[in-house]
Order: C-alpha cells, then structure tokens, then sequence
C-alpha cells in the first residue's frame, strides 16, 4: 500500500495544498489523526433548515463546525473550502448540473458552509484494531447506498438516509462496533448490521455513490449512517443552490481526531 | 423529604397539569426518570443565530427538540409549551419584562421553541451514587452564576456561560465527573470543579439566579454548564424578544432519561 503510505503521513494543509493543485482522488487513508468532513454549502436563506435538518439527524449529520456567511474557510478548517477539497458536485433546483475541483465562481457571498463529520476519520482504529477496511485495501472509493429509511424533515429539506458499508468477518462485528461508537463526531456507532433488503438496498455490487467493495464468503455487510445524506436531501427538496464535495473527496479538517473522541 | 417523593414518582403530563393549573415552584427532584428541560423561544428570525449559537455551545446548549415556527408543543414536549411550565421569562430588547407562569399572550405566530437539556435530570442519578444534591436536600432552586467565560457567538447572539452548581466533599468529585459524563444531553461533565475567582464568581453566597446553598467545611464547588445561559446571552445581545422558563422552573418532557444516556 506504497500510494497510500505517503497521504497518511500529511498534515492537513500538505493534503488540501495538492488538491487546490488539482489532484482528484478519495481521500480514504489520508492524514491519520485528522478529522475529514463532508461538506454542504447553501445560501444563508437555507441554512436554518439544513442546521436543523443536522440536529435533528444527528448520526447522519454530525455538525464539526458552521462557516460565516460568505466566509470560504472557518478556525477549524484553515484552508479555502472553495478549492481545497479533491472534487466538488453543485446542485441546481436538485440537479446535479458540475462535477468540478474548484466552486469559487459558484460560491455566492451568503453562502454558508456546513462540515459535517466523516466515517473516514475512524477508519485508522478500525484497521489498529485488526478490521479490515476494504476499500482501502482495494484502493478504491468507499461504497454508499440511498435506503428505504426517511430522515426527520426539517422546514424544505427532506430526503433519505445515505450509509456507507464496510465488509468484515461476522467475529468482527463486535469490535468493529465497540471502536467506532467512541467517534460520535464522525457517524459513532453502525445503524445497521447485515440485511441490506431490510435497508431497502437490493444490490450491494451497484452503490449509488462510490465505489463496488467485494464481500467475501462468510462476511457481513456493516452500515454507518453517511453525510452524504445531505446531498440525497438537496436532490429530493430542490432547493435553488447547493454545493456539496464528490462523494469520498473528503474536506481534510485542522480538527485532530482525539479531540472529539469518546472514552 | 415526603415533599419531593411524591413530584418524583409524576408522569411528565401529571406534573405539566399541575404546572398549567398554576403551581409555580422549581422542579429540582420532579418526575424521576424523565428528561427536564431549559426553554428558549425567539421569532423566526432570530432561530439560525439561536441554533448555531447552541451548536458552537454544545455544553451549555445541548439541543433536545426545536418546534414547528408557531408551534406550541413537539413529539417531545406533547404538552403546551406557553402554559406547562411553572413559570417564564420574558425578555423585549434583552430587559426582563415579565415573570409570569402563562405566555400565550406573548407566543407569536412565527416563534420558534428550543428545548435544551438540563442538569436536573441527572441528579437521580448523582443520589442514587451517594452524591448529595444540596438544593434538594435543602427544598431550595440550584444556584446558578454568570461566569466570565464568553461563550462563542452566533450571529447577532453573544453572551457569558452561566453554570450551575453542587457543593460535595472532595472524595465525591470523581464519582460526580464519572456519573455525569454519561449524559451530555443533559450538560455531561462538570465544567469547572473548585475555585470559583477562576470562573469570575466573587461570591458563591450570591448566586445570579437561584438560591444559595451551604458549602460545608471541606466540600468543594462543583460547577456545570447551564441552560440558562442562553438567557444570558439574551440580556446582551438584546433581541426584540425571546420567551425563556423562569430558572430552576423547567419543561418537563417526554423524554425518557434513558433514552440519551451514554454507556
């Protein structure tokens, strides 16, 4: 795992300076010991609905930090949130209208810009703790699924909960559930454990957003609830702007993980 | 204490007839086992500045239930949030204009509620661990202080933390911390243990809201964030208006203690 040897070791500025560079790459495996984050921007008119959409989807939606309006970077993200994440995707009434790398011609000056914890950050424990992260291993981007399970509405955003999954010897569910429950900031705790019909998922080889994850032989599929969960929420409600990362191109925070880590 | 066993042993709905039939006491010790709330409610306008100030607070301001704009209850809250509690605050351009234990008057059509956890809720838990509750013990409100921490602003909202607090001997103060870390819905660990001056509290005899209690020979002063400290940050930051309960006199709700505690 050579090419992921070398972005474990970055500091956070080192990461985001390669990305406004124009590198376009999953951010799984990168900085160890910093806390990554999605991001969703709107203008100021939504931000009360999206911030209590958060709160009232906590698991989803874990809140590390609130930009200024119109601010592209924040105290805990000492970068330019318009250039310094690997891809973005920006929605128009609900439509994915770019894929791009940077959204400064798109960043109106009442947006305000919501990091939202990542499952990523926790990604180090589990492998300390000899579970197995496929997608790093694979090289590839983490695999995601929309579910048959709505999330709490919140004034014009409603929409369903996105999940991340990770594959893993049934002998290791327990585990891979005691380390991640100390990383509430960043998803906690699995919503889900093997049964993907039951989430409303019929086809674990075909994620809605990132990358196939091969299950082997006797594994089970483990479900952490997503913060691209927003993203889902922008797609159903429509509202007139939203700009959120590319899925698994992560915002690389100056937050260290033991900040937020539970005991 | 027959005066508090029977208050303990209520249903949350027993105990709000009681309160909107006009009982007016502090609620320290009152439906055991259910989650007691600090109330906030501002317009509409003012909500985003509200809940990002909670969210950038997460001590003093855990969120437990924000209602509908206009709405007078929640799925958590299923009574009236204008006549169920034992009394309220309510404050035009930051001055205390009323105390009164109705606020339908009052209630705009646009106004949003915040229920925010509070301490009260844990002290079963602190009794059942040999921890005294002095204020119960003495049938008196807790005694709370204006400290000269700032807490983070939001929006038009700044103000200082306010804190409670529970006298106890030394040899308590961990079993205190470990007990009370595991409902941060609720304020979680103390904030601050002895040596008041360091908080900017020159006299605990003279507490800004509350009562005072006795700090006997060797106890130590054990201080946690407060839901009233986005009363505080009221009286600073002055808004046109904002309804809060009258302190130590707090919504009861539906939520069952156990539903948020942490293991």
């Amino acid at each position: 795992m050579t090419e992921t040897a070398t972005p474990a070791a970055l500091a956070p500025d080192e990461a985001r300076a390669r990305f406004r560079a124009g590198l376009r790459v999953p951010t799984s495996g990168w900085c160890a010991g910093w806390t990554q984050a999605n991001l969703l921007a709107v203008p100021r008119a939504l931000a009360y609905d999206f911030l209590l959409f958060a709160q009232r989807n906590p698991a989803a939606c874990p809140v590390l930090d609130v930009t200024e309006p119109g601010a592209a970077g924040s105290p805990r993200f000492a970068g330019d949130l318009r250039t310094d994440l690997p891809a973005y995707r920006v929605y128009e009434h609900g439509e994915l209208v770019a894929e791009v790398d940077d959204v400064t011609d798109r960043w109106r000056e009442d947006m305000v810009a919501f990091l939202i914890g990542c499952s990523f950050t926790f990604e180090d424990a589990l492998l300390e703790a000899g579970v197995p992260v496929r997608h790093i291993e694979q090289g590839s981007n983490v695999p995601m699924y929309r579910t048959g399970i709505d999330c709490r509405p919140a004034g014009e955003l409603s929409g369903p909960l996105v999940v991340s999954m990770r594959p893993m010897a049934a002998s290791q569910v327990a585990t891979a559930v005691r380390v991640t429950s100390r990383y509430p900031a960043v998803h906690g705790a699995p919503v889900h454990v093997g049964s993907p019909a039951e989430l409303g998922i019929t086809d674990l080889d075909a994620p809605d957003f990132g990358d196939p994850v091969e299950v082997r032989p006797g594994e089970v599929p483990v479900f952490w609830a997503c913060g691209v969960t927003p993203q889902a929420a922008v797609m159903q409600s429509r509202p007139e702007l939203a700009i959120g990362h590319a899925p698994g191109h992560m915002a690389i925070t100056d937050i260290r993980e033991s900040e937020h880590v539970v005991p």
